[in-house]
């Protein structure tokens, strides 16, 4: 039996959401039209009445176009709109109604979003953006924010504090651990956070640096929060987050949080899967520029181009431009191009991204005596500041 | 400069995972050496003293074999193994250690893992698994479960409760919430539940029938144990969670809750990208098989081969295998092969998946007075298991 018609009481602001789909237009038409209702009421078009329901709640399909293939054959590309209603003005739904389910069909990629003002407005963003961050740690608009991390796991507590003092005196600003620093027995996350942000600050005080250390969130969901809030009583100065483990909008919620007011710096791990296959998942800028943006990052880490991973230049200017062109009034976060950089690699990465940017190198400030690597880094990235302003 | 050299002291468990590499046998050797560092000390590996972290924390390669190829050229199955510390017997960390990295670097596709019971011990798993839910909703062990979704999202309460009511007192066992269903305007979460979750009590009361109502907890990040409490309290007897969207490791410890004592159903949506294309993400099996028993889900849905979606049976099979074969102490979880199913499949599913599954008919159960067609699931799937048994 066809439901009861509805009638809902709708702004009229939609959504506008890309996808990029495999096959010829009628093929494409198909995956459409299956993807409007899939992403929305979920429930066979034909036993809704002609009522609001289906008028304004099913997706709609503004324009098709084609497009050049990703993959094999032909391929199209699918303007689709969505009620702001269906998100319910919450992140979980929004990336639901984008691509909850239709994630399961191979052949179809989420490429473009844009966002009225309407649900722009619920997203806060990044609380201190590129500018904040230069405020906090004293670094002037013409040069790059310099990143590192402390690693390897098993280093004890000893060593590794020593390395954040070393780095901090030296001139890098922003001092993650390794991303899969957790609560491994030699280094558990408290002993370890408290050890590095006292060695950071003593550091600080003794050189006259600003660096920021960033405890990796790598705990359980249960203790996101009071793990963030333990690392700022001890004074860390900032927090690493990792959506692929915890969700974007757990992100959100510790960024939007009044009691943990420090920059946020997000990590790629496990969100691969989203940009891996050219015909399938979210596009890359999306995925490490807009979402990590919405969820309120102050700087994106992604796999640079020609390190250790397969990121194109082309994605990773894709990256950067969406964390920081105009958004609503969300503030520009920073790419932080990562992976297997070198020191030899500053010019040419200042040279690509701009000053705006926050150059991570790992393992590679190890290379010779750390001290003297770190402020060659710290150099390096003022003399392309110089050349390229 | 290296390190200075570390002793550790470690268990010698390790956990065992197979990794589908794309290339010939250098060019996945290589891989491996990438893999084994990336996915632990993330360090360059030449900088290590000869100590324990090069010995026992970096990633050991223990076996490399050919295999048939998911795509072009050819592809090897690596074994490669952790010690069991390098996850501090954290969720997060042992995904992340698995594949968060490596899931940036396409052509790599974790396949297989094997957790010692040092590992699995920290995993309470499923807290009533299928015999569980049997004995909840009075189902002998020679049925299958039987399961739908209230849908679609835009009808009112009234409406969404009324059919609640149908479905409940006419012998469906699991009657969840839309996965859409968040807190748009016209069914907020906290009115839907309280409504929905009384139409289901008196239903059965009225019917002498034992349906569960599992609301979907597709809410804001900070706000999943508030509302998983908010639903029990109005007598709602399981619930849906969305690990794509929150993580799995909300979802664990959702279900290691003692206050929330009731059963679980995990929801695919975005985790599509995991499985989607066939050299990179993680195999079906894993997904949606071992990782949502690990997170403690009694109930997995996934989309069944031959409906909307474009699982094969293998892959179907796969996922029903990994959630309820031996592992460790963790009772077996139920299949939800959904996404399309009509009612003229029942025979063939229960033949599939044999009796210890969850039918999920959705929209379909519309098609008709729903009434009858809930009565008519309900013989269809007595009727299947008569004939298998």
């Amino acid at each position: 039996m066809t439901l009861p018609p509805v009638s809902l009481d709708l702004t009229g602001d939609r959504i506008l959401a890309t996808y990029r789909i495999t096959g010829d237009e009628p093929a494409v038409r198909e995956t459409l039209e299956h993807l409007c209702v899939e992403q929305t009421i979920e429930f066979p078009a034909d036993l809704v009445a002609d009522d609001d329901i289906r008028r304004y709640l099913v997706a709609r399909v503004e324009e098709v176009r084609p497009t050049a293939s990703p993959g094999e054959g032909e391929a199209h590309d699918a303007d689709v709109s969505f009620a702001v209603e269906v998100t319910g003005h919450e992140f979980p739904q929004l990336l639901n109604m984008l691509f909850g389910n239709i994630s399961l069909r191979p052949g179809v990629r989420l490429v473009d979003v844009a966002l009225p003002a309407s649900s722009l407005a619920h997203f806060p963003g990044p609380r201190f953006g590129v500018a904040g961050i230069r405020e906090l740690v004293g670094a002037s608009e013409h040069r790059p924010l310099l990143a590192t991390a402390l690693k390897p796991m098993g280093q004890p507590l000893s060593e590794l504090s020593a390395m954040a003092a070393d780095i901090a005196a030296n001139g890098i600003d922003l001092i993650k651990d390794d991303h899969g620093f957790a609560s491994q027995p030699f280094a558990p996350f408290e002993d370890r956070v408290a050890r590095c942000a006292a060695a950071v600050r003593e550091a600080n005080e003794r050189a006259g640096t600003k660096a920021i250390y960033l405890p990796s969130l790598n705990v359980p969901a249960d203790r996101i929060v009071d793990a963030a809030r333990f690392a700022l009583e001890q004074g860390a100065g900032g927090l690493m987050v990792l959506p692929g483990l915890h969700g974007f909008d757990a992100v959100r919620a510790l960024a939007a949080d009044d009691r943990i007011s420090v920059p946020i710096m997000g990590h790629p791990s496990l969100l691969g899967s989203f940009v891996a296959s050219p015909t399938s998942g979210i596009d890359h800028g999306l995925v490490f520029g807009t979402l990590m943006r919405l969820a309120g990052c102050d700087v994106s880490v992604f796999p640079n181009a020609g390190g250790r991973f397969s990121f194109s230049v082309e994605e990773c200017l894709r990256i950067a431009d969406a964390l920081r062109r105009p958004l609503g009034a969300l503030r520009p976060a920073a790419p932080a191009p990562a992976g297997g950089m070198r020191l030899e690699r500053v010019g040419e990465m200042v040279q690509m991204y701009g000053p705006d940017v926050a150059l991570l190198i790992g393992g590679e400030l190890h290379r010779g005596d750390r001290r003297e690597r770190t402020r060659q880094m710290r150099a390096a990235a003022e003399a392309a500041a110089a050349t390229a302003g």
